[in-house]
Parts: C-alpha cells; sequence; structure tokens
C-alpha cells in the first residue's frame, strides 16, 4: 500500500544505502589508486566517495585493507562476468556482453591493477584465477563458434589483442576514454561476428555470398595467451 | 649482355648501395633512440647498422644531424603515404593502404616521435603538418564513402581511436607487436567496410538485407580530432 512501510522493507532499504555507501567508497578508492597511486591519503579517498574519515575507518581499518577490497571486488565483477557468460543461453550475447563487460572494467581500472599487482605480488593466487578466466572464456568462444555465430578464424588471441588495444584507448585522459572504448568495442564485435566479410559464411550462404566474394583473409593471430592481457604489462 | 657491365650500372649500383647503408643506419637509429633514448652512444647506433664509426660520423656529423634525419625520413614517409592515396584511382584501396601504413609505422616508431617533439618542440611546423595530414585524411575518407565502399556512419575520429588502440598494441615487447597490429588493423578495416553488419547497405542491398537485419548500431564516435593521434599523449 502506498505511504505504509513495513520493518523489513525499512530494514532493507537501510541494508541498501550501507551497500550503496560501501560502493562509493571503493569506486572513489579505485579512482584515487588509480590517478594518485596507492599511497593517496585517506581523507582524499574518503572527500572524494562524499562520506566522513570515520565512516571510512570504521568500514577500512586499514589502508592494506581498503587496497585489498578493491582489488578483491575488481577480482569478482571480473569473475561474475564469465559466470554470467557461461550461464546465457544465448552463446552470442554471451560473448558480446562479456567483451563489453572485460573491456568496460580495464578502462575503469585506469592501471589500478597493475599497481597492486607490483605492490602485493602475492596476494592473490594468479595462476589459480588465469585459469580460471581462461577456461571459462575458451568455454565461452567454442559455444559461440558452434553456434555459427563468431566467425571460424577467431583465436583466443584475438582477445589479447583487444584488451592491449582497449588498453591504449584506457590511458586516453577524461571521459573521451570511455567513449572511445566502446566505439573500438562496437567495431571489433562487428568484425568478430560471423556472416561479416571474410568470416564465416556458414549460417545464411545466399546472403553472404557477396561478401564472401569481397572476402579478404586475415592475416596470422598473435601469438599471445591471456596471461599477456592479465598480467601487468612490462 | 650477361657479363658486360657498363659504368652507369656501375654508379647505379653505387648509389643503391649507398642509400641501403644510409636507410640502414637511420633504421637502427629509429629503433636505438626508441629503446635507449635520444642519448645513445653514436657508436651503440653504428654497431646495430652493422657500419663503422667513422661511416656513420661521415654521413652524420652530429646526433642532431641524426636525430632529425630519422624525424624527417618518418615526415617523409607520413606524407608519402598521404600522397599515394590521393594519387589511388581505387577509393577503398586507397583508404585501406593508408591506414595499414599509418599503423605500421606506428608500431616501427616505438615512441620515438614522442620523444623527438620532447626533446625539440620547435623543430618542425607541427601546426602545418597536421592540417595537411587532416585535409589529406578528409578528402581519401571523403571518396571512399561517395564510392559506397566505407561505412556512411564512419567518423574520422575513429581513426583516432584506431590509432590509440594501435598504440596500446605497439607497446608490446618484442615481434608479436607487429603481429597483433595487423591483426588489429585488418578487424577494424573489415568492420570500417561497407556492407558489414550495420554498415553501409547502399551498395548491393540484396546482398546485405540479412546482414542488415542483424544490425546494430555503433555507439557515438568519440570526440577526438587527429591532434590526439598526432601529438605526443601527456
Amino acid at each position: 500500500m502506498p505511504g505504509h512501510r513495513s520493518h523489513i522493507a525499512d530494514r532493507r532499504e537501510l541494508r541498501a544505502d550501507a551497500r550503496h555507501n560501501r560502493d562509493r567508497i571503493l569506486d572513489a578508492a579505485r579512482e584515487a589508486f588509480a590517478a594518485r597511486g596507492l599511497d593517496v591519503p585517506m581523507a582524499a579517498i574518503a572527500r572524494r566517495a562524499g562520506v566522513g574519515v570515520a565512516t571510512l575507518y570504521r568500514r577500512f581499518p586499514s589502508r592494506e585493507s581498503l587496497v585489498t577490497a578493491v582489488f578483491s571486488d575488481q577480482v569478482a565483477e571480473c569473475a561474475g562476468a564469465v559466470d554470467e557468460a557461461l550461464a546465457d543461453p544465448d552463446p552470442w550475447h554471451a560473448f558480446q556482453t562479456l567483451v563489453e563487460k572485460v573491456c568496460a572494467m580495464q578502462v575503469a581500472d585506469k592501471g589500478f591493477t597493475a599497481a597492486f599487482m607490483t605492490a602485493f605480488p602475492e596476494a592473490i593466487d594468479f595462476e589459480r584465477m588465469r585459469r580460471r578466466a581462461e577456461q571459462g572464456l575458451a568455454e565461452v568462444v567454442r559455444r559461440a563458434k558452434a553456434a555459427g555465430r563468431l566467425r571460424a578464424d577467431f583465436a583466443i588471441a584475438d582477445l589479447v589483442v583487444l584488451m592491449q588495444a582497449n588498453g591504449g584507448v584506457a590511458a586516453m585522459a577524461g571521459e573521451s576514454a570511455a567513449v572511445a572504448s566502446r566505439r573500438l568495442v562496437a567495431y571489433m564485435l562487428q568484425a568478430f561476428r560471423a556472416g561479416s566479410p571474410a568470416g564465416n559464411a556458414a549460417e545464411d550462404n545466399a546472403a553472404d555470398n557477396k561478401a564472401a566474394e569481397r572476402a579478404v583473409p586475415l592475416p596470422p593471430p598473435a601469438p599471445l595467451r591471456l596471461v599477456h592481457a592479465l598480467a601487468p604489462q612490462t
């Protein structure tokens, strides 16, 4: 009923508020770490998040706990994106959404992951993360190809190329990076799609005959493994 | 006649040898400047080029003269690529070749241009170069669109996005950079092409009807001008 608010709704709202606060702190911290390094003053992070310093310290008693929370948040987001892709019944939608999410995360990251791994090289089981991401991605790619939606000559290494390319775009200052990244990713996804010129035309031969005529084979894939995208560049 | 060699042929061969030598020195110098900065020892450049130090100094009496020669060489190569594109009777071939050449140059450059512009900010009339490149590129793009070969929603800013992306790929170590760049550029050119999904389907409606059905509109172009690709990044 409008106007009526149950205790349950109140509690739910409180929890939502708290989570919203936590997200704001983590977002502000990630931005601050990316912009000014991992030793940025806690007060500056609180200011950026729009919360008091006391609130910040109540949630994250030390800088380490905050840095690690930001990183864990990103790892969880990344793993969640792979899991969602694996649960998606539409293999192309799964592939496309995963690529878009990973590239958007990379733009938001602004070098934070590299800084974290340099400061805390032993903090996470990187090998395990890498293997899990590699296996998940390989399965998403396999399904999209099997459904005839992803071109047959697509290579996993092409995702590494895209992430390196997206990293170049992400290095731009300001809002342009996000806009440019979305445009880059949209173009690449259209090129990855089966049925684009030189792509896998098995899906609809009649429509793609003309495209196949104009087909230009791709140059060989780059000799890159996923670790080249996940590990900080040297 | 086989076995007979005229004086003219000898002289021509001598000139070709000399030019070959000069090219080797300039290539070695560009690589050395890119890898070790503009103050790399002249002896290291001679060694890398496989010529004696005396030969190097006979051609380039000072470091400045060598640095400037390397840079002028690149500017001439770049201007030459635009001129060739403007002279090409096939508008798509012109566009494609120009994009491929510029991106290959960027990979070979390895940050040399940025280092040069930082060290000698007044050495060249950058404004004039920029205007000329912008006008030439705009004309190549206009022709490729008019011929229905380049998609109608392609924006000049997309070349800047590609160059930023290619810069990210070029930052990789070793041979992978060149291989990855060729793959990236091939994908992007296929996506730029009219007739790819969501592209300009005016050229051959029947063949592209199916593609148009699957069409996904591009996100808005990035608010970037060519100067963002030509100027060293900050």
